[in-house]
């Protein structure tokens, strides 16, 4: 019975940090993402320790819970996403998707060099600095009301191309460390994999809802159209895992097949209770797990600093490269909606940790800087938006397809 | 990465699995609840095994989903609920309560004690056959719009009271069972603070919010009622915890209160997400803990069968003595409403077990009669509903306070 009393606190100081951070972030003008970050932080085992999350394991319960707020964010993204907006800015999103992942992955690893690890180890530790987190930007995006922006487009189908290229990439550096050789037939096996189950899936699904959306409303319960909507976001959450994909991009994927049924519009408004008591969830635990105590000292400090603007930098210039059509402002803003590395980074470096490629202090620095970016980005973002007029949605030079 | 995919499928499997059982349940005129429950035996170790909960921790992530499931359920139920409509019911549900409570004990005791145990021990084992578990009955109350007849009320009152005095009662079993001797005066205390916690938060609570419910609307975030709301109905479900009571009874204050403000309805529907996606946790995981193994042989089935039949025909003796001034049938529904045990049988019979009272068969036969009780109550009381004319809420002899 105890130990049921001490789940509930831990929910409830988790959910009402998330409420107070994120309404004193608002009242300063900034994204409420970044107060519910900053509270994580302070209740965290940096600062006040009230709660304690799991550094690498990931099945505690407000790891699941975590992990199922950011899938139904993603999923309410993908909502307010239409295949066909997509299709339109496809080049550009594939352009930024890649060039934005190469930037990254090299000056991250001449840096990792430059701190003295060898070449495979510095490739290993360079893929923590590839992978973008959805989930922070898409939050953003959100937030603002702006998902229907061409840029907003541009970075949400890049950050579908980048999550398949960095698991490509961890992929090929895990293989690496091993010495047992790289194997480049199955990574183009898994590669075709992927792009196989994310274009049969949304290109097969979306068409599928277009035509048969009324079987959402045979079950008898009165909810109907949410659930079998939700059981379509855990399951595609689920088999995108399976082809080594983020369970966000599954559950991105069943938001954009559900955005073609003629239920979509009751389906964003049921699914905004949804978020409101489970995505504080996601930002409070990405918060909790900055370790202030391995930070302190002026040389962890300078090599975080070092890292942190080497993964801003290299992301806004990856990312900014490819989407340069959009115009400069528009690029900027993909470029920095690319940026937070979040818990994607956390995850890379916990595997890192458990492969013995990581030290202790190169995870606390790949962790913070992850974090860091995750914190930076909301507010230039947002400043971005609100002084950047919005294009046509049509406009741009992105004209294939 | 694994794990994160093993979780994804077990949330899948529950979810999904409620939905099916419960539309079969639907299609055959059965509440919704009794096909999630049995989908939870299906999918469960007795039979599919494609989910594993543990019988007596509560700290996994199924077991944390399942606990916000039915605190949500129950808050919901608040939501429905006011401390007026439950001041009306006030004296039979005391008697409901009570004698609904003394019965259930004295025959609980007399069995385990014919059943060869030792008086002390039989105590401890009529524990179980106690508590009513109020997520079921509320759930099909709910389920057939039956919140507002009299019969509801009298039901929550009397589960309130219900979950006070197993509370006191579970506290002199377990005492006795160490031999340190009965200690009336500290009863005594915590029967108090249980008291006074649901008096000043239930009255005190419903008078603040009747005036002062434009508080909710202050916070900057646009879904900020809903927002307040949940982080009430965690912490008082916390709280409840502290004071020895369930968590769904603070979790139902907070609703009782919400339900003074003046966005209740807004609150109302704005639950209704959050129950779709969660409370099938609570009715599959529940469903999953009947352990048919420990059961197989005709005297274990005997066993049961005789348990089960005590444990309904004494609530249904004891809940419907107190209730009845509301007539024969009404009588008859608030009985079979006090009838499931469900998860808080399951608990006593897991404390049991852990303080070496209980053996694996006495166990597993409590267990079994507590989820047989949630399975049998629904499809009953579902029918004596429909065939029994709602009261006009006002009617009924108790006409006190």
């Amino acid at each position: 019975m105890h130990h049921a009393s001490d789940i509930l606190l831990t929910l409830f100081i988790v959910f009402v940090a998330a409420q107070v951070g994120g309404e004193i972030a608002q009242r300063l003008k900034l994204p409420g993402v970044v107060g519910e970050i900053a509270a994580g932080c302070v209740v965290g085992p940096s600062l006040l320790g009230w709660i304690v999350p799991e550094q690498v394991a990931t099945g505690t319960p407000l790891d699941v819970l975590a992990e199922i707020g950011v899938v139904l964010l993603l999923f309410s993204v993908g909502l307010e996403t239409r295949l066909d907006d997509l299709k339109k800015v496809g080049r550009t999103a594939l352009l930024v998707g890649v060039v934005g992942v190469l930037v990254p992955f090299g000056m991250g690893a001449l840096w990792a060099h430059g701190s003295g690890f060898d070449w495979d180890k510095s490739m290993f530790v360079a893929a923590a600095f590839v992978a973008t987190s959805a989930g922070i930007t898409a939050r953003v995006l959100q937030e603002l009301g702006a998902l229907q922006r061409m840029e907003s487009k541009v970075i949400l189908g890049a950050a579908v191309i980048d999550d398949i290229l960095a698991m490509l990439l961890l992929g090929v550096v895990v293989s690496l460390q091993g010495g047992a050789g790289f194997d480049g037939g199955r990574l183009l096996l898994v590669l075709g994999e992927a792009v196989g189950f994310i274009a049969v899936i949304g290109w097969g699904g979306s068409r599928v809802m277009r035509r048969h959306s009324h079987w959402l409303d045979k079950p008898r319960n009165v909810q109907s159209p949410l659930l079998v909507a939700l059981a379509l976001c855990l399951g595609l959450a689920w088999v995108s895992t399976l082809f080594g994909l983020a369970a966000i991009i599954g559950a991105f994927l069943a938001g954009m097949i559900a955005s073609e049924t003629r239920q979509q519009h009751t389906l964003e408004q049921q699914t905004r209770p949804l978020l409101a008591l489970l995505t504080p969830f996601f930002f409070v635990v990405t918060g909790s797990k900055i370790d202030l105590h391995e930070l302190a000292g002026a040389d962890a400090l300078w090599a975080l600093l070092l890292a942190t603007v080497i993964a801003i930098v290299s992301k806004l210039v990856g990312g900014g490269l490819g989407a340069l059509p959009l115009g400069r402002r528009g690029a900027a803003i993909v470029g920095f909606g690319m940026v937070p590395r979040g818990e994607v980074g956390v995850v890379i470096a916990s595997l890192g940790l458990a492969a013995g490629v990581f030290d202790n202090r190169i995870y606390a620095i790949i962790v913070a800087m992850s974090l860091l970016t995750a914190m930076v980005t909301p507010p230039v973002l947002a400043w971005l938006l609100r002084h950047t007029p919005a294009s046509d949605g049509t406009a741009g030079t992105d004209t294939t397809s």
